[in-house]
């Protein structure tokens, strides 16, 4: 593509506006948004006026906020007002959610009344909720209507809606009152009334409803989209499936986060600050960096144990590094099948008695691999110390499993998320119970004191 | 819903079939499959029987395999065959390849004729690949007809197929000429050319495209389905956006184990066996336990060091984890950015100018964290040993956060999945760099050889 950028290039300067058009226009979105930040600002600008209104359309929502902002502050007046009168009401909540205050001031002027209706509108719920998500360009109908006549109604009104795919029936208080897929309206006949085929029986969520949990409901449903009420049953708009897989994304990159031991926001790497960088990994690094020193406690108790036999220093990373690697695969486990809904409290028996058969086998593999390993090859460590490792090893994983594997289920019931101890809380944790089996478990063994 | 199972057991014994029906179609579906493997086999049959067609439908695609093999195993034959009539091709096709070849039979000779033909042609295409994932029961039309003519032979025919959301114009060879949504048809005039309205240039992908790759295009466009089409553009099949979740949240899992150091299938928990699970996980404990102990290597090389000062060993554990945290922590941000598709290659200097600024700032507060805490707490040590330690904390993390954020880049550049690289293989390589740069920091800080 770097290639075809080269291309373009050389035709903005020798070909016809009709050519460029066609060859801007035939670069999948997905190469346009890699390459966009090497463009300069004219170029951008050139490039952007070039392309057919939906491809502008998906290209600004794609786009990192930075670059949204640049381009439609270079807009002219009337461009701008053309392109955000296309966006759906709930992508230019969202856009007007993440520019700066003097971009925002500029748009807000360009917008229509009925966009800066919808947007106010929108504004007003939190966006970290199902109304957050929503649109309010739904089809809704009285249920007094035949077939034939909501067809009708619908082919008036369907360029003006985010999707065709379900028809609501409210009341005169916006009450919903059922639902009925278009599909169902095609393959019903003409003179069948509305009320007689709606669904009643409307599955919905609540405006506070969490994202996350909304996005779930439509997922099990496969729904094209999810109606959001109020407390009175009240239709507010609707949820499409796009919204939803942006959800799912941000929740993926949320958990990997934790994962990695970070919080914070999930801004894109090159638009992050270095401050914000800092800021995400500082606090968990350092939460960490502290709760490790804690190791050094339960090796100054030891101090005498491995002045005697310094083999055992020599096996500190590995044991330790072995047994966060073990209680992070049992934590990870445990932790994927709590967030998807397939494992609960109430296994907890269950996971354990499948989990110490598992640590068993598991450590007794180690344990023999280390043993070979340290005996076979340098620093060739005698047989009786090898032995001494090997039994430790084992016992350390046996201990980091189940720490792994329970932690996460006690965690959850007690409400709270339990990916944020995932690996890195996790390894710090079993670091320092490790030390402590490891060490008592080579004082029995070779007989120290 | 613990109570409500009760409730509706004590309903089961009181109450009339037609109450049951009321009650058990009432449970939301997230909530039966929480509670399905604790019924007894009769109930689930009695539960199963009680439930609207689309419920069961719902019920047994989100079921794991083992209760929908079970449940499958114990329907009569006329039940079998209803549901699985009612099921979609691309669903039915899955759960033939999910379920035991025992039950496969009895489940084949339930099908109808054409559900057969079309899970022999699914069969036939890869599961991995886009073409496993599509169906073939989408809206094809001649582009001869008439917006009128349409849209009475799509309501003649919307029935059959998984979505009405587009309808595609194929020659007599099935080779896609267009695509036009239904929410087109509605609002164009009775009379308009099918042929005029089409969109001629249609994103598609091949049948051999991966899944990912599939997912990621029609989340772009925010389409409902996306065609599949073979190396002469005939059209196969349709992917839809609830099979592009269903993939989003698999690569979500594949990714989260292979930050928790497992390969292996995404299959769930519960219905793992114990050597399944282990087979998941002894690899990679086994690759990463070896790689670990060329820590012993190192520290072998440093013995004389660490028996001179031997508050350099109660240190060990702290320095590499940190160091490991660190690395991991950019190695996350760069990878998460690569799999969005928001970092490249070509952003390698960026990402490392930005790297070396955000460490340098991590490093100096951490080395002060360590100095403070470890003179001022237990085990109390001398000044100038915490200062020590303290620098050669600030190097470790430098030099552990360069490797974190290059290694996922180079690995990407090689065409390698950078993801298998993350969280633990990168802890164990840094772990080994780490002690070195540890130990030669403190030799030329307390001048000991």
């Amino acid at each position: 593509m770097s290639d075809s950028l080269e291309n373009i290039r050389e035709f903005i300067e020798q070909y016809s506006e009709e050519d460029l058009k066609k060859a801007i226009n035939g670069i999948p979105i997905d190469d346009l948004i890699e390459y966009w930040d090497q463009l300069a600002s004219e170029e951008e600008l050139r490039f952007f006026s070039l392309l057919n209104l939906d491809r502008k359309v998906d290209l600004i929502n794609s786009l990192p906020s930075s670059s949204q902002e640049t381009l439609v502050t270079d807009l002219s007046v009337e461009h701008k007002r053309v392109l955000l009168e296309e966006m759906e009401p709930d992508d230019l909540t969202d856009f007007m959610q993440a520019i700066s205050p003097e971009v925002r001031d500029a748009v807000w002027k360009s917008l229509g009344d009925e966009a800066k209706q919808e947007t106010l509108f929108l504004l007003k719920f939190d966006e970290d909720d199902a109304a957050g998500l929503m649109t309010p360009r739904y089809l809704a109908l009285s249920s007094s209507l035949n077939v034939s006549q909501a067809l009708g109604w619908v082919r008036k009104n369907a360029a003006d809606v985010e999707t065709v795919s379900y028809i609501y029936v409210v009341d005169q208080l916006k009450r919903l009152r059922g639902v009925v897929s278009l599909r169902h309206i095609l393959t019903a006949r003409d003179e069948d009334l509305i009320e007689d085929i709606i669904i009643k029986k409307v599955v919905t969520v609540r405006e506070d409803t969490d994202q996350e949990a909304a996005a779930r409901i439509l997922e099990t449903h496969d729904f094209v989209a999810l109606p959001v009420v109020d407390d009175y049953n009240r239709l507010l708009g609707i949820i499409t499936f796009d919204d939803v897989i942006d959800v799912i994304r941000e929740e993926q990159t949320e958990d990997i986060y934790k994962m990695g031991a970070m919080g914070g926001g999930t801004e894109r790497y090159l638009e992050s600050s270095i401050w914000s960088l800092i800021g995400k990994r500082v606090p968990w690094l350092g939460i960490l960096l502290v709760a490790a020193t804690l190791t050094t406690n339960v090796l100054s108790y030891f101090e005498s144990l491995f002045v005697a036999a310094t083999v055992l220093t020599l096996f500190i990373p590995t044991i330790i590094g072995t047994g966060g690697n073990s209680g992070t695969q049992s934590a990870t486990l445990i932790i994927r099948g709590l967030a998807m809904g397939e494992l609960h409290f109430h296994d907890f028996g269950r996971v354990l008695l499948k989990e110490i058969a598992v640590a068993m086998v598991i450590g007794i593999c180690m344990g023999a691999l280390i043993v070979v390993r340290s005996v076979f090859l340098p620093p060739f460590i005698e047989m009786h110390e090898a032995i001494t490792i090997g039994v430790a090893l084992s016992f350390v994983i046996v201990f980091a499993t189940l720490v792994g594997a329970s932690a996460p289920l006690i965690i959850n019931r007690m409400g709270m998320d339990p990916t944020v101890m995932a690996a890195p809380l996790m390894a710090t944790l079993i670091d320092i119970a490790g030390l402590t089996v490891y060490f008592l478990t080579a004082r029995l063994l070779l007989g120290l004191h």
